[in-house]
C-alpha cells in the first residue's frame, strides 16, 4: 500500500494535474480535501473531479461559518488592509485551509501534505508556514512549483492522463474568492499602466450604471463585530454576504494595486472586495467613536503590522496572537450602530452612535450649552508649546523676519 | 501712542469684533493681516472691511504659491491624513499665517499678536504654538478665548460699535477653506449620527448627480510632486485647482468623520477634499511602485506621526523637519505618470508608470518569459518558516488535531 | 460641620503644610492618607505627625502586596524604563496612591482630594489624571502648586504654625521612595554638567568598594513574573527588597540623566534603582530565550510607549489596559531560570534556561550534530536580497566601481 | 586562462581553504583581498598566506578611516544595537568589505566573487545582499556553504593541500574582529545556560580586577559625532581605540545574548564592546540634553529598524539611507561635551553640557529663579487628563470603591 498525501484541492487545473503527478511522480495516494471558505461554485462537482483525477479519498469541509468567525471577524476587528488596500482575502482563508489539511491527514493517517503553489507566490508561503506551525512531523509538497511546467504544458499533460480538464475553459486570470473578496491576476493585468479590462468583474458593477437612488443600510456591532443588520440579528456570514452585494451593486469595492510580495518581487494586483471594504470602513468608524485617541493611534500601528504577519503567512504565530489579544481588549468597548449610505461608487458613514460613545455633546459643542473650560485651553497651550518655544530660543528660526 | 497688535483677520463676524475689541479693551493699534492661501473670496473686500472695524493697518498677503510649494507639497509627499482621513486642510494654512504674522509684527512693530480662536479649537494651539518657535519675544493674544461672548453676543456687541457685520450673513456653520480642502464645524453637524445637510457642500456634488462619461487625467510626478497635467507642464497649485474641481464634480471626496482634537474632546467634523484625496491616492500609488516595502512600511508609520504632529500645531518642530528629510530622501524616486480615472463617487488609479519602477515584469509574470528563480522559493520558504516551526515543536499547537 | 478633603500625606514638609493650608485657607478638615509602598522608615510617626498637624482622620495603607502584585510585576513585564532608562519608580506608585486616597474618599465622605505636588512636576499629573479616571466626581485641590510659597516661606509658615517640622532636616534634595527604587532632584543636581554628590546615595555603594568575590543568584520566573530566588519560592516584593540590596552592594543601579517632564520642559533626574534593573535585565534575557523574532520586536516598541504612558499619568488608561492585555498573552510564555552575576558596578546574566526555550541548540550548533539545512540559506539569501538586487539594477550605485 | 573570483579573504583556515579549493573545484584564479578594519594583526602576514595558498593576486585594503568615517559614525549617531545589545561590530564591517570586493572585481576584471560564510550564519546574507545591491552582474560563489565539510574535514583537506594552516591554532572559537567591537562564537558558549569562560576574553578585564581609582574623560562631539578627548581634537577612530581601551581595562563592555539570526534560528553570542557602548551612552545623553522629547521618541523607533536593518544585510538599501537622512537631520543639533566616568565594571556619564542645550534651569530649578508659569500647569493638566475622565465617566471603574 502507498503512502497518502492529502492535497490541497480546488477543483482548478493545477491541482487537478497535482492528483496525478503525486501518483505517478512520487508514488502516493491522494486525499483530496476542498475546504468550502464562501467561494461559491458546486462542491460537490468538485469533489467529484477529484475522485475522476485519480484521488483514492475526495472530502469537501464546509467550513464557512469557521471561516467568519475565526478570521473574518479578528481580520475585521484589525482593520486588516495590506498596503492599506487589500482585506486578505487569500491570506485568511490558507491557514483555515491547511488546519483541515492537517486535520484530515490524521484522519487518513497521511505523513505528506501537498498544496498546488508556484514558487514566486505567497500562498507557498501561507501554506508551508501554516503547516510547519501546526504540524512540523509533516512532510510538504509543491508538485507545481518542483514540475515548472508552463501552463499550456500543465494542460497538455492533463489531456494526456485524461483528467477532467476544459482546456477552453481554463481563465487567462487567475482567480482567487471566498465571503471576504475576489482576487483577479496575470493575463493583461500583468502590465500596471494598462487598465484592468471589463471582464474581470464578477461582484461589483461599474459605478456608471449602479442605482441612482441612495441606499441606507444600518449594522450594530457588539464587541468590535457585526451582529446586526438593519435591527435584526444576523450571522456575521449573512451580514457580509449582504452588504457585498449591496456595496458591489452601487459600483464600490474594486482595488487595483502594486503590492509587495513576501518573497521580494512587486506585482499587480486586483481586487473585488466591496463588502470587507465597507465594513472595515463602519467599524473605524465605530472604533473613533468609542475609542480614546491614544488607543486608536498605537492600534493603527498594529493594525499595519498584522496585516503584514498575515499576508505573510504568519497567521499561526505568537504575535499574531498577542496582537488579538491587545485588539480582543479594544474591541469589548467597540459597541453600537453604524449607518452606511449607498450611493454610486461610494459607500460612506452616514452616522453612528453608541451606548459607549466618548463624543460628549456638552464639550464639543460651541452652542451655549457649551461645558468645556476654555480658560484650560490658554494653560494647556502654553506647556503643549514650552518645547517649541524653547527650541526656538535656542534655536532662533532664520526663515520668517 | 498705542502699542500695535498684529491680528490674523478672516474678514469674518469673530476677527472683525476683535478689532474693537482689541482696541477697546487693550488700548492696541490693530493692523489686520489676512493671508490668501487660495480660500477664494474677494480679499480686497476683507482689506476694507479691516479698516472699517477700526484696524490702523490693514494688510493681504498672496501667499498661495508658497503655500503650495512649502505646505501643500510636504504634506502630499508625507501623504499627511490625520486618523488617515484629513488632509488637514487649515492644519496646513495656520503655520504658514504666522510666518506673515510675524513679519507683519517685525515690519510694523508690534509687540503682540492675535488670533480669532477659541478655547477649545485646535486652532488655538497650531497659532500659539507656531508664533511660541517663531517670535518667542512677542506676546500672543487670544481675545474670543477671553472674552467668552456666545455668537449672539458677538453680534450684539458687533452692532453696538457699528461694525461692518451682516447678522443674516452669518453662517450657521464654522467654514474653513484653502486650496487644500474646506472643513465645515457646528450646527447640526454636532450629532453624530445625523447625517450631514446638503446645504453645506460647495466643492462636490452628489455621486446620484454626477456625470456619466468616464474621464481620465494623467498625472505626472518629480521628486514626488505633480508637476504635470496631461503632459502639460503647471504649477503645483494650479494642478490642486484642476484635480479638486473635477474630482469634486464626480462627486468624490467628502469626509465626515469622528476626530480627536488636541485639547482631549471628540468632535464631528466634515470636510469637501476632493483634489488632495485624489492627489493623494495618486501619490501613494506612484510610491508603491517606485520604493521597496521596507521604505513604504517604516513611511508609512511616520506618515501618520507626521499628520499627528502638524494636526496637532507643531509644524515648526525639528521632529516635523527631520521626517521630512527622511520623506526628501525617499521622494527622490518618486517619478512617473498616474492616470486618475474619474467616475460617479469615485477617484482611482487606471495606470501607472515610471522609469524607476520596481516592478520587473520578468520577475513578475507567470507567462514563459518568467525570469523568477523558483527553487529558491522552497529554500526561502523553509528558513522563513522556521520559526513557527520551531514554536509548533516547543509549544504544540492544540486546535487542530 | 466643615467638609471633608483626604490628602495624600508622606509626612515631609509639603503635605504637612497642607494639612494646615486646607484648613485655614479652605475651611476642609484634612483625612491625611499615607501609603506604604515599601518606602521604608516608620509609617506610625507619620500617622501621628498627621494627627499633630491638624488632620481629624490620619490612616496608614499597608499597599506593598498590592504595589508588588499590581504594578512592579506589570511594569517588569514590560520592562518599562521611561527614555530607556528609568524604571518609573514614583510613576508606579502614584496611581496605588490615588486608588487608596478614593477608597478613603468614599469612607470617610470626602467631596475633595488633595495632592501635595508643585505645578512644573510630573506627579501633578499623575495624581489628577488618576484621580479624574477614578473618581470623576471628586474635586482635586493642589494646595502647593496654588500657594506659590517657596521652601522657606513654606518653612516659616509652618514654624508659626506649630506645626511638628525640623526645619534642620529639611532635605536640600527631594526625594521619593519605594521598593522599586529612590529619587533624588534639586539642590546641586540642577546642574547637568556637576556630578551628583556622594551624600546623595543611600541604597547603592560605589563600585571602587564594592566587594571582589563574585555572586550569583538564579531567578525563577513564572508567566514572566519572579516567584523563586536560588529555587525557594519567595514573594515579588522580597525578591525584589533582596536583589536590590545585592545589585546595590556591588556598586550598579545608579542612574543620572536629562528627562523630559510631561509638562514640556527638561529636568535632570538621579535615581538608585539597583533591584529593578537588575530583574528588567533578566527578564529581557528570558524573554529573548523564550520569545520569538517577531514578538520581541513589536512588544520593544510597545513597551516604549508603555512606559511613556505610566510616566505620564496614564497608568489608568484603556491603553496601558490593552498593551497589558498583549504582555499578559506574551508572558505565558516566559518562564525558566535566569542566573544573575554580581560584579564590582557590574549585574549581567550569566546564563539562562528554560522548557519554553525557543535557542535549538541542533540548528545552532557548528558542531557535527548540525540540524540545519545550509542548502535552504542560498535560496532564502537570493529572495532576501532580490529587492536590493533589482534596486541596484533601477539605481545602479555611484560610489563603488 | 582561467575566469577570476575575487575572495574575501581572513587569513583563518575556512577562506584559506576556499583559496585552494575555488581553484580546485571551479577551475578559477583566485584573487585574495584582505581588508583592514582595524581588526589588529600584521595584514602582511594574511597577504602572504594568500599567495602560499594560491592566489594569483593578494591585496590587503587599509580601511580603517572609511570604516569609522562610513559606517561606525552613522552608526553611533543611530544609536544602533541590535536587540538593544549588540552594537552591529560585523555587520557593519561586512557592507565595506563588499563595497572593496566589488572594486578589485573591477580592477582585475573577475566575474566571481566570493565569501567564506556558512549556510546557518547572518554574514552569508550581508555579503550576498550587498553584493546583490552593489554589483548585480557578478556571481556570488559560498564554497564554504556548498562543501558541506566539518572544521576537522577542512583541516584534513587543507593539510593535504599543503596550505599553510596550524591545526594546533585552530580555535576552538570563531571569532571576528574590528575596531568596534570582538565578537566569539562557538565551542562551550552554545548552552546559553553556561558562564562563557576567562579565556575568550581579550579586550575587557574582570570587573574583579580594575583599577580602584575612577577616571574620567571628556568627549567632544560635533554633529552627534566625537571629534574631541579631554579637550584636544582627534579623528574618530583614535577616539574609538582609546575609549574601548581605557572601558575595557575598567572590566567593562562584555555582552552574552541570546540573539535572533537573519536565518530564523537563534542563537548564544558573546562580544566584547566596551568602545562602542560607551560612546552610545555617550551620545545617547548628549541627544536627550539637545533634541526634544518627541524628536527622541521617534527616533528610538527608527534606530531599533535601523539596527534590525544592518543586522539583517540591508546596509545598502534605501531605508537605511533614508532613516540616515532622519539622523542626519538631527545630528546638526547634538553638540557638546560628555564627561564620561570610569569605575570598576561601570562606564557612565557624570556630566554634560552644550550650546545647544535644551535644558532650561530657570524652567527646571525649584530654587527662587523658578520662571516656569505653575498656574498653567492647572490648565495643562485639565485638558491632559480630559479624555481619561470622560472616559473613567463613560466606562466606571469597577475596582476602587
Amino acid at each position: 500500500m502507498s503512502e497518502r498525501v492529502v492535497l490541497a484541492y480546488s477543483g482548478g487545473l493545477d491541482t487537478t494535474v497535482a492528483v496525478a503527478w503525486l501518483k505517478q511522480n512520487h508514488n502516493l495516494d491522494v486525499v483530496a480535501v476542498a475546504v468550502d471558505v464562501g467561494q461559491g461554485g458546486d462542491m460537490e462537482v468538485i469533489r467529484d473531479r477529484a475522485l475522476k483525477s485519480g484521488a483514492v479519498e475526495s472530502v469537501v469541509v464546509d467550513a464557512s461559518s469557521e471561516f467568519a468567525a475565526n478570521f473574518i471577524g479578528p481580520a475585521l476587528r484589525a482593520n486588516a488592509l495590506y498596503q492599506n488596500k487589500y482585506p486578505l482575502v487569500s491570506a485568511l482563508s490558507r491557514p483555515l485551509i491547511c488546519k483541515h489539511l492537517v486535520e484530515a491527514a490524521r484522519v487518513h493517517d497521511a505523513s505528506f501534505v501537498a498544496h498546488g503553489c508556484t514558487g514566486k507566490g505567497n500562498d507557498q508561503v501561507r501554506f508551508e508556514v501554516s503547516l510547519g506551525a501546526l504540524a512540523p512531523d509533516l512532510q510538504v509538497l509543491a508538485p507545481i512549483r518542483d514540475w515548472g511546467m508552463t501552463r499550456d504544458q500543465s494542460i497538455e499533460y492533463g489531456l494526456a492522463q485524461g483528467l477532467p480538464i476544459a482546456p477552453g475553459n481554463v481563465s487567462k486570470y487567475s482567480v482567487d474568492e471566498n465571503m471576504w473578496g475576489r482576487t483577479i491576476e496575470c493575463g493583461q493585468l500583468e502590465d500596471p499602466f494598462i487598465e484592468p479590462p471589463d471582464e474581470i468583474w464578477e461582484r461589483t458593477v461599474d459605478p456608471t450604471v449602479a442605482p441612482s437612488q441612495v441606499a441606507y443600510h444600518n449594522i450594530g456591532f457588539v464587541d468590535g463585530l457585526p451582529n446586526e443588520l438593519d435591527e435584526t440579528r444576523m450571522p456575521l456570514a449573512d451580514i457580509v454576504a449582504f452588504i457585498d452585494k449591496v456595496a458591489g451593486s452601487y459600483g464600490f469595492g474594486r482595488v487595483d494595486m502594486i503590492e509587495d510580495r513576501v518573497v521580494g518581487i512587486k506585482s499587480r494586483e486586483v481586487y473585488e472586495v466591496a463588502g470587507s471594504l465597507a465594513l472595515i470602513k463602519a467599524h473605524v468608524d465605530l472604533e473613533e467613536l468609542t475609542l480614546d485617541r491614544e488607543t486608536l493611534r498605537t492600534k493603527r500601528h498594529l493594525e499595519q503590522r498584522y496585516a503584514e504577519l498575515v499576508y505573510e503567512g504568519l497567521w499561526y504565530s505568537p504575535l499574531r496572537d498577542a496582537i488579538d489579544a491587545f485588539i480582543a481588549n479594544t474591541s469589548q468597548y467597540v459597541n453600537g450602530v453604524v449607518r452606511l449610505r449607498f450611493k454610486p461608487g461610494d459607500v460612506s458613514v452616514a452616522g453612528r452612535s453608541s451606548s459607549g460613545s466618548l463624543y460628549d455633546m456638552a464639550l464639543a459643542t460651541y452652542d451655549k450649552q457649551d461645558a468645556f473650560d476654555h480658560g484650560a485651553g490658554a494653560g494647556f497651550v502654553k506647556l503643549w508649546g514650552l518645547p517649541a518655544k524653547v527650541w526656538g530660543r535656542v534655536h532662533p528660526p532664520v526663515t520668517p523676519r
